[in-house]
């Protein structure tokens, strides 16, 4: 980047938070400067181009019915959707027994069952007691915040295959064994999409549909709208600031502007060294908070064969090392037949450790035992592993430890003088979510605006 | 500091960690370079100078008569030590009521005294199933390292006096509130120690002694000996590692080393730049500890009036701000009195944002109402906070949130190739304590001697 950069306001950080709030304050007239540590823009989005040159994506990839605002600037933008391939039966392996099931409810047994029922209604039932924008004003709060979700299922769930099933789903949705989750952050999580349900599901929920050419098209394509004001490979050492200004240092250069956005996870914000220091409070939040681990594994066939047995290609497991599946072909008929599989938290981390060929195996061994013995060779193998990059220090999301939401958690969207927040961890809607950070983004423009009295 | 350095070993912190493992290291023949990024030696532990010249600690500051290693080395290094003072009688404020008491069980009614008994009873157990040096492999494990502290008074405590005890202990051990620490690692802690009882006593406990000149000369004494192979104002940014050498960077220069010896606090060792990336489980385990808050306040009065009084200047306070205080005058009859008090957790980060005239008002108002009147106009007032310091991130110590040491605790110690961990956190003895950083010095400058094959 140029040595000495002027722009009204400077972003930090080019995934889909930092370039909607750069698109906001472009459409209201002002000028900015994004400044991108990594190679590309996306962020926590990730398109993978396959041989055919079709894009999948090993990142953050569903749209949902209840997600406005990502739709709508999927429609600005020209892009389309398209639904997440669901006709058919699901893959269910637990406790060793394969079987397969319709919708979002696994085929166990009748005690299972209403075990799992029982426990989603009371988590669903304490979510809506916590207001998305200030959970640390939910009943009972700091009980909620110094409770695991290990702790809350210990007394809430009989059944060890239930438990699975909830350890399944928490590994997806936050990268984190139940044992590493705040109940009251997994409960504001819920609350902010509309319920857990909503989560995970499917058809009417969080992965009903995906971008047509892979979610990492939203940042391409606003990216192409700020050519010029965007750098890559730049990423931020030091931001600091006085009573009229800001400048953000990236090595080589620096930015001044008037006010900054910082659009990361709060745990790699944390990192930056800020003149003057924030607020301890600040720091104690951003200290305790860490993203998950969660490695999405993809594996690219001739065809995708499952449909043909009548699969959706979605498949749980308790036996690992994938503990959700998904049908992630590029659209249409007669591509290539895509699955992209999830291992989350430590089992993540551990995965890592091995070389490709090992894990490939391991993968490819478990595709086999939901699918079938066409799953057995894939023709290509990819692994997205994103506890492993620099620039991410986990995914999918970043979550605060027990007791951090309740001390500190106000500090999660508050500005610090002439810096703002933003990031899909402080919305107030689908928090963690493409949807939250849409959100998170047009927020924090707005409040950079209103700031300086730019508001048109 | 020079543009480029050569050392046999660099060592990044100048903490006691940091210089344990230097003195280490020289004594084996061995060249040295200390970066430390403040602009003094000492780490977490730091002296207030006072207006006649002698030295009161406001970090780290106690030993006890079972740390031999840092007993042995203020020998070695010509410090003496004297007695915390402590004839006469505590002073308890809870609920309201103050009362006075002697020795480290507080006067309260039968009831209560006993709840606290059968509680910690229980913890000294449950401790004693836990070994310091591999916490997850503990029976249960998992459960205890999913469980908070909070979580695990809720099932053991049964009034609320007790648990105000609690709750200031876990205050001033970990800098947290026990919503915000995991069991397992409280646990590791107390065993590391020989006990909780040991961790919160004076006589024959952790408080039992001070250092003459206070404990920031063990560093300020060693550092002594290190003239020329240690640069202050040296905060480093990169390690870079091949199959030979360590190049350390920092603004200015760079030290090229055989190995290096990183004694920091696990967060902060975290947000070094390392190349090759350490794994992601490292990335985990450092994400996910985080340093406590805690802030030390200094009263100084002519004397120490409160001996007068018969009471030693220890205290326990429900109310507030300070919940601990201890008489920190330094030794000798005729000198100033001293009292340190503390305030931690939340509660030391909201302190912070008071400013000084209000904060100093409410310290000596709780002092007040501890000793009395001739408390309520110190001659000098002082404040270390440490959650507010750039190169602490908090205090005294940094804890492991709930999953981590089961998932990742391995990696405490783990070299990552040519880079070599220390630092209290480490230590599987008085862990989180100064014995606990000489144990770790020690312990990091002999694995890099072995490795290398320069043990003598």
């Amino acid at each position: 980047m140029a040595a000495k950069l002027e722009a009204d306001i400077a972003v930090v950080g080019a995934g889909i938070a930092g370039l909607v709030a750069a698109r906001g304050l472009r459409a209201a007239g002002r000028s900015v400067a994004v400044l991108e540590a990594r190679d590309r823009v996306g962020g926590r989005t990730l398109n993978l181009e396959l041989d055919g040159g079709q894009a999948v994506e090993v990142g953050g990839q569903w749209v949902g019915p209840t997600q406005p605002r990502v739709l709508a600037l999927c429609d600005e933008l020209g892009l389309e959707t398209f639904p997440t391939y669901s006709d058919g039966r699901n893959v269910l392996e637990l406790a060793g027994k394969r079987s397969t099931y319709k919708g979002t409810i696994p085929r166990i047994s009748p005690l299972v069952l209403a075990d799992v029922r029982r426990a989603q209604r009371r988590f669903e039932r304490l979510a809506r007691s916590v207001p998305p924008d200030a959970p640390w004003t939910a009943p009972d709060a700091a009980r909620l915040d110094s409770t695991t979700l290990a702790g809350w299922l210990d007394d809430n769930v009989r059944s060890e295959r239930a438990r699975s099933l909830f350890s399944i789903a928490c590994g997806t949705v936050w990268g984190m064994e139940p044992g590493q989750i705040t109940l009251l952050w997994a409960l504001a999580c819920a609350s902010s999409a509309g319920g857990f349900e909503a989560m995970i599901s499917v058809e009417g929920g969080a992965q009903q549909d995906r971008v047509v050419g892979g979610s990492q098209a939203i940042c391409e394509t606003i990216a192409e709208g700020l050519a010029g004001s965007l750098a890559l490979d730049s990423p931020v050492g030091a931001i600091d600031q006085d009573g009229t200004s800001v400048t953000v240092t990236v090595s080589g250069g620096v930015v001044r502007s008037r006010r900054a956005i910082v659009a990361m996870a709060p745990d790699l914000a944390g990192r930056i060294a800020y003149d003057p220091r924030l607020a301890g409070r600040r720091e104690q939040l951003t200290g305790r908070m860490a993203s998950g681990a969660l490695t999405k594994c993809t594996a690219v066939y001739e065809r995708p064969f499952w449909r043909d047995d009548g699969l959706t290609g979605e498949a749980l497991s308790d036996a690992g090392p994938l503990e959700t599946t998904f049908d992630n072909s590029p659209p249409g008929e007669d591509g290539p037949g895509v699955i992209v599989g999830f291992v989350s938290g430590p089992a993540a981390a551990e995965h890592a450790l091995l070389g490709l060929s090992e894990r490939r195996r391991r993968v490819t061994e478990c595709l086999e035992r939901l699918f079938g013995e066409a799953a057995r060779h894939p023709g290509a193998y990819h692994e997205q592993a994103w506890a492993e990059e620099a620039w991410s220090a986990g995914g999918p999301v970043c979550s605060p430890a027990p007791g951090t939401l309740t001390a500190y958690g106000d500090e999660l969207r508050r500005p610090a003088g002439r810096v703002h927040w933003a990031g899909a961890e402080t919305a107030t809607t689908w928090c963690g979510y493409m949807e939250g950070a849409v959100q998170s983004g047009e927020r924090a423009a707005g409040e950079a605006l209103d700031a300086e009295g730019w508001r048109l």
